[in-house]
């Protein structure tokens, strides 16, 4: 139970204090941040809340968008939030940044890869000064027109090859990877560069491509098989609860909470 | 022109005798046939309205359910389905017999995978004996768990390797693998497989999985690029447009025709 990070989507009605009070109490160690609850108490007030309350801050969500464009198609500025969102984990204690690189851009599907590689590269300096790890998380290819043009792990290897491990990872969540006919393969190769590893269920019969997604035990995913699979290549840092779902999001967090605790030690955890 | 096939789904508001005279009345001279609809009027019948409209099918929807799953857990005898399957394309004169696959079964995916590649195996000799080519579709990943185990086209090809590939093809259907980051030399390591090649788009913003499909131009796939990817791999057969999409399918099926044929002349054809 000691590597359970509860990633704060999950108890989405719960605040940043409430949430951080919640793991303490519930003797949960770890807890992934988001940056807009953060924004709500402001990263100072943030990083003093987790401090005193013995937590460690697994990862921060989200950088990218390098694309330029969200997924409504408005435009936004990528690069300089994700150089606020740098700054954001440094003061945070977060070791990973995790980045969704955000989707089409302008009909282009190879112009809007190449951005978001030219984009890590001028991020890698700064990265490596603050010490915060870019987390290059693949999305699922369901994303990839609206979120994200990074949608394997072969993929999202290939983009932080050119960089030191230290400043470029990537990230292994479950429902986006585990379809994958080459999973276990793209894993060993991915020895030394996980910097994350997130779980939790898809649902069956899958209605909402972004919400479809349930507690571990819930679906076809097999947790304790891909938790394996990373331990061998080397990671035994945090495992973050992840989960998007708008029934459990309109649920008391600590209902929530203790239903995490219950899923992990069932059907994750050694 | 001259290679455009009307996939049956499209116009799902058609009965089989409607769609093959609407096709005859529109000059489209190939239609992709469904058991459904083919059964509706029997295979012979079905066989002879194709003929007495001078038309060709490109392929026949389809075998497969080789895990033993429907989309809704029930069971099925997808080996049995696909034999009556064979028959029915060689009947038919369909030069390719659609499989997909089936999902997952027993919460095994590894196992699953490895039934559908015995049930291929079984069935080649009879596809061979019948002229019939067993066409694998790889579908979407976010359909793996309910109705294909076979995600990717390099799985595809890998499955079908061990057989000729008179028995054993691949489809490429960019709604299901536009997304790949190796699709472009995916595509050129299938030279000699290719047995279909389906198009349509994808709906930006995707609710839907299964049915978030459009006609080819009002998505993110770049139709004309992949054209050119499947030619140069050696593919000049049909090219069905194949659309689920529940809007189309209340929709005049001849009104629909017209906008398929007016689509694929701007989107898809040279």
């Amino acid at each position: 139970m000691d590597r359970l990070s509860l990633n704060q989507i999950t108890t989405r009605s719960w605040s940043l204090p409430e949430a951080v009070r919640g793991c303490a109490e519930s003797g949960v160690g770890w807890i992934g941040l988001w940056r807009d609850k953060v924004a709500e108490v402001g990263v100072a007030e943030a990083a003093r809340l987790v401090a005193d309350h013995g937590l460690r801050v697994s990862s921060l969500c989200r950088g990218g968008f390098f694309t330029g464009v969200n997924p409504d198609g408005s435009p936004v500025d990528g690069l300089g939030e994700t150089r606020r969102a740098i700054e954001e984990a440094a003061q945070l204690g977060a070791e990973v940044l995790v980045l969704v690189v955000g989707g089409i851009a302008g009909g282009d599907l190879a112009g809007s890869r190449q951005r978001v590689a030219d984009a890590v590269a001028e991020l890698v300096p700064m990265a490596l000064d603050h010490g915060v790890r870019l987390g290059l998380e693949p999305l699922h290819p369901i994303q990839c027109a609206e979120r994200s043009v990074l949608s394997t792990l072969d993929q999202a290897m290939a983009m932080a090859d050119p960089f030191p491990a230290s400043a470029v990872g990537v990230v292994v969540d479950e429902f986006h990877v585990w379809w994958d006919p080459k999973l276990e393969s793209s894993i060993a190769a991915a020895a030394g560069r996980i910097a994350g590893f997130h779980v939790c269920d898809q649902q069956v019969p899958l209605t909402d491509p972004l919400l479809g997604r349930a507690l571990p035990g819930a679906g076809p995913i097999e947790h304790r098989r891909l938790r394996a699979c990373v331990e061998a290549a080397g990671y035994h840092g945090p495992i973050e609860v992840e989960v998007f779902n708008a029934e459990l999001w309109r649920r008391p967090g600590a209902e929530v909470l203790a239903e995490v605790i219950s899923a992990y030690a069932r059907h994750v955890a050694a």
